[in-house]
């Protein structure tokens, strides 16, 4: 019967993409960089546009901008989330491509996943009141995971993630910055 | 004539408020904060929630959430700048209010400000092909401005924005993450 055969296309096409992860484009990938690890070479770009205020815009690609702002308190308007904030759910959102990517890979479906970050940062370096540092001194992640396997492959996906994620490694390691005025 | 005085009123507000900065809220938190240096400690968070795929959204305080994905290179749907980009994007938001900030407090007018940020990334570590640094080994900006001051004001600006950018001190210092699983 043609509905069964589409019901059972349907339900094989499901079973390749766990997680909703496209693992076909992963293992694609790995296949072309192993034969020619120059492909693994990749370079990434922003483009921020200051818009007056303490509000400014980042663009990547083609992709749509994405808004920035500081609260009230520190003279902004509050429209978006500000930079250490940006910073913390870089953090979060490269994590969970670790354990989506992972996990598909291992075979555990993903329930759920939510990633709760913090950190502390003394203001008064930014403000010229101290020389010290300007940024978080750490920073917290609480990984809230619901997958469908045992504890122990659950805890070997999580450290797999956490030491293979750019994010993590860019912010775990001091990463030279070449800030250069173009007049 | 209580029409000029509503002008004159108008330009003495404009007058305060150069480049759209809200002087006098970042004024009253530096005396603030001199008074109560406690109140420089700050704390910040993000909340990620997986969506499926390599999409999640990041969120902060009461602010709408900010979305993420991956290019289709490499599996997700490339709705979002990716984890990477996002990190480039904070650290040249961070820059652009740094700038804003201590050219207004220097009488100095922005006439326009762009950033553009780079920085290479290896995959083979995220892919588990390698074993080496996941992450950006350096980032490079160039930082197009264009101010109303001399040469050697500009200069002087950069430096201080560059010494004092929270985002900046995080990424060039080694941060430890305490990554936890919450299970």
């Amino acid at each position: 019967m043609a509905l069964v055969g589409t019901k059972e296309l349907r339900m094989a096409i499901a079973s390749t993409t766990l997680n909703d992860v496209n693992l076909q484009a992963v293992g694609a990938l790995v296949e072309q960089i192993r034969s020619n690890p120059q492909l693994a070479k990749t370079q990434w770009k922003s483009e921020v546009r200051w818009q007056g205020g303490f509000k400014s815009e980042a663009r990547s690609r083609n992709l749509p901008a994405a808004s920035s702002d500081e609260p009230t308190t520190l003279g902004g308007a509050d429209t978006a989330a500000n930079p250490v904030e940006q910073l913390l759910g870089a953090l979060g959102n490269c994590l969970a491509v670790g354990y989506a990517a992972n996990a598909t890979v291992a075979g555990i479906r993903i329930k759920s996943l939510r990633l709760d970050l913090e950190g502390n940062i003394d203001l008064q370096t930014f403000l010229g009141l101290a020389e010290s540092n300007a940024g978080f001194d750490a920073i917290r992640v609480k990984v809230h995971l619901d997958a469908d396997a045992p504890a122990e492959a659950i805890k070997k996906l999580h450290d797999k993630v956490v030491k293979t994620s750019p994010v993590g490694h860019t912010l775990s390691r001091a990463v030279p910055l070449d800030v250069e005025l173009s007049l």
